[in-house]
């Protein structure tokens, strides 16, 4: 599967992916009113505007981009309606052709992590078929229960070809109240990026490992020694843009290749209207705003490779 | 929170959770045949077959015990059809007086988080109306993003009365792969606990904070030091019985008081039909099987307090 993602990535020539993370802050008005005229103000109708807002952004960016990332805590917040349209958008990117990392951050023991792997990127058995469940082709998996927790969804990448995002060092301003913290003098997100490229080594697609590993934009210092320490292990890298981390702090994520890391943008995307530099579309054309607004970072970043 | 869950451990003796974690192979086959022969071998099919099992078994024990802990991975499998059940055995909980533990170990950074928190134990805001998703009594969380990314839970906890139990150390077999690391000569797990004791300190419901701890009841030692060093902290422990946790190992987890930990169980209570123990039930009265192994497993607990 990453054999997929970076190919798209090159075809795109841009190393991005569209974190569909909707707030209902985000959304213009006029989606709003109109999803409440006719749901209401109901959980159903927060749903049909998220996906009317989705579904705007992918159409408005689908041939610039290799991969989005829907965050998933932003539709499970509207409980089951929201879900469905989690659902929704997952298989509406795979029509246009993307690949879709899911944000979840599952993580638990074996046999519960078997579970979220079978229903996330896996297959689940019923009788005597099969079905998947949320049907994408990356997750984001939480290391804190050790080998035994994420061993299963390693599995489920050699199974069915898909692929894994580890938390190593994340973007957050408190991320380092842990994964910072020394331990015989390396910190522990050292010893999980070990573990990272440990888990990943029987699951290589071409170059690159199907398990990667989450890296913070907002830590270039970290970001190049992870970088070094992991070389075929593709980075997702969060907290650019909105989060502060900026073009120069990713240059380490990267390989000489050029290959290596994929970067998300969440809010600087989805919610460009919103911003002075794209205002003049208005919250009408928030399409056009959040095309604009992919044309721009990804220039930006090529600026560094 | 954690006030009316300690109520309900007093008045039913019994300091218990029943984990609902419905794998579709501890459902009995006329279970599982009469919900096909209605749904097919569908995702349908299987929600169907894990809700007919939830409410016989809470059917057979609600009125022994205190609380219950879905696993949201068992329903997350099964994709949409299977959360709308996750939600289904929840409100049903909640009907028979049962205080539900959703275990979802969830965590991100603070925007995500608190879009978790408003999902699961807080409120959701749609235009002027707020909803609640999954409306659980307590979350399981996971610490690994630190302190802002616990944050926006315990806000929730405080706003609405909800509680959390944040894992400190789980009771997998890996689970010292990074949990039992020493920093500074103190094991990662200790300096968790010591954060969970800081952000429950202005949680307080009672003599206990409404951030309580996951604490394995397989590492019975740790449990000793964590019982030590976190007296107001209320403790969710799982391992017990199948995980291979006895009833010795879990004197450690009370206090002087008899409080202070509320133990979960899962297969060994809702698959009890298929122990020797209990076969004399038949899979047609795996029901009455429940039933029996919550009041043995009481009684076995209550031995060593």
């Amino acid at each position: 599967m990453i054999k997929q993602l970076i190919e798209k990535i090159t075809s795109t020539n841009a190393p991005i992916c569209v974190g569909l993370d909707p707030m209902l802050s985000y959304i213009p008005e006029h989606v709003k009113e109109k999803a409440f005229e006719a749901y209401g103000e109901t959980l159903e109708g927060a749903a049909e505007a998220i996906w009317q807002f989705n579904k705007e952004i992918v159409d408005h960016t689908w041939d610039l981009i290799p991969s989005v990332k829907p965050q998933i805590a932003m539709y499970e917040q509207f409980g089951i309606p929201g879900l469905m349209v989690y659902k929704r958008t997952v298989d509406y990117c795979h029509e246009k052709g993307l690949v879709v990392i899911g944000d979840a951050k599952r993580g638990d023991i074996g046999s519960t992590s078997a579970a979220y792997a079978a229903g996330h990127i896996g297959k689940v058995q019923v009788g005597t078929k099969t079905f998947s469940g949320f049907g994408t082709d990356f997750l984001t998996v939480n290391p804190y229960f050790g080998t035994d927790g994420v061993k299963p969804f390693v599995d489920a990448c050699r199974e069915e070809d898909k692929g894994l995002f580890i938390l190593v060092k994340t973007s957050n301003p408190s991320s380092g109240e842990f994964q910072d913290k020394l331990i015989d003098g390396r910190p522990l997100y050292e010893l999980v990026a070990e573990k990272v490229v440990q888990w990943g080594s029987d699951c290589m697609d071409g170059s690159y490992s199907n398990v990667g590993a989450v890296v913070g934009a907002t830590y270039p210092e970290m970001s190049r020694i992870l970088r070094e320490q992991m070389p075929h292990t593709y980075f997702l890298v969060p907290g650019y843009g909105a989060q502060g981390g900026t073009a120069e702090d990713l240059r380490y994520c990267f390989n000489a290749d050029g290959l290596g890391a994929v970067v998300n943008s969440s809010r600087g995307i989805i919610a460009a209207y919103k911003k002075e530099a794209y205002a003049k579309f208005g919250p009408e054309h928030f399409g056009e705003a959040s095309r604009q607004a992919v044309v721009d970072m990804v220039e930006d970043i090529r600026r560094v490779l």
